[in-house]
């Protein structure tokens, strides 16, 4: 029988820190798992480029999730530290890995592989990788814990790639009713029903603006079918009794 | 003289773990910290709505940085508990703020102020108000603590009254040279420099994608200008020997 499978993300980066890029990773890997995998995360931080905070971050959300996935870091430059310091978090060698050195060497060519490019191969000892179908050079997996680069785009290529690595949860079912009221209007109506399914389903209400009016949507989730729909039963009752026009999309 | 100063952000939301919203608050906040009061951000961290799991993140990051702020779960519904689990990390009172009670009451109207509406007055005993030009609700600060909502256009709106509550610390500058190059090609050179200024200045290297081309944009950071010239200097007679091609924007 599934299980709940929960994971932490954790962003490696001074330049997700310092507001210069808008980090888009934390949102692609957890809809992916979630849809994908049923796989729900549980925490994401934001940490710098810095080796000790790294190990520490590592160390403390492998042990606390199921799987945890690092983005960024995993570069030619001198300020890619993720690899590592995963090493050390884990206290095994940091050295080339066979493989990744070959497809590098063949991505780039025998005169084109230099020192920084070559970097890109060495990994913690015992790492198994995780391809690049878009620049070649492989993410990995070692323990629970899956290195992905930074860049949108290219770890956006390799998400399926780490499926093969992870195990199957628990599939999280969901419902969006979107409505034209106030949260304050259906805030109490909400609050008995969550109170109700406590257990079983998150009731989660949303502000949102569109064409000028302000709306509210009501996400349920549950990994229970029937529960979900024993809510959203519920919640009609409500939206009818308050005669709350719904917003069809 | 000034000094360096730190803070970290908590984005409590469940909409933002599970993928369904992207967050942009902590890009947001991060820029505006670093560029308008010189402090600078060194860890966020994205976490569920759930009491324990706040007032144990609250602690933890206030002790270690100057500021936290928050962002998420003062609203008027069941899943807004952000003001009630800080009220319990600082073991203080939850109750009524009598001046944020008057402005909500003046904003909808006696008849209009239900129970989900006077929930956004509660906060914990002894905070002051963090005030809100576009929708009324206000924020909070209890000791180093800063807590606003977690929809951007209404946090945006709020940001400039975190000022008076903050101590200005030591500016960062920062310098953004964009190349026609790729990270490896200057992967030594930079990795050189850096460590002769490991002390004074930051150096990042991030890749870019444009017009179809690939480049690499050399963003270095130091609270001392000198130190940031001399830096770049440097950086520009790599270029000079690699003879890489600049974009300029």
């Amino acid at each position: 029988m599934k299980k709940k499978v929960n994971a932490a993300i954790l962003i490696i980066g001074n330049e997700i820190l310092s507001g210069r890029t808008q980090d888009k990773n934390i949102a692609f890997i957890s809809n992916w798992l979630n849809t994908k995998c049923g796989i729900s995360v549980e925490e994401a931080r934001v940490i710098p480029d810095i080796e000790k905070i790294i190990v520490k971050n590592v160390l403390k959300l492998s042990s606390k999730f199921n799987y945890l996935f690092t983005t960024g870091g995993i570069g030619p430059t001198h300020d890619d530290i993720t690899s590592q310091s995963i090493s050390k978090a884990f206290k095994v060698k940091y050295e080339y890995h066979e493989e990744a050195f070959r497809i590098l060497e063949k991505y780039y060519g025998k005169k084109k592989f230099n020192d920084g490019r070559k970097k890109m191969a060495k990994m913690p000892k015992g790492a198994k990788l995780i391809y690049n179908p878009s620049s070649a050079a492989p993410g990995f997996i070692i323990k629970n814990v899956l290195s992905l680069p930074g860049v949108p785009s290219i770890l956006n290529s390799m998400i399926e790639n780490c499926k093969k690595h992870l195990i199957k949860g628990l599939k999280v079912h969901s419902k969006t009713i979107n409505l034209f009221t106030v949260e304050s209007n259906i805030a109490k109506g909400l609050g008995l029903i969550q109170k109700k399914f406590k257990k079983n389903v998150d009731i989660g209400s949303y502000p949102f603006f569109r064409l000028g009016k302000i709306g509210v949507s009501v996400v349920t989730r549950s990994t229970s079918i029937s529960k979900l729909r024993s809510v959203n039963k519920e919640i009609t009752q409500l939206i009818k009794l308050k005669k709350i026009k719904i917003l069809k999309i």
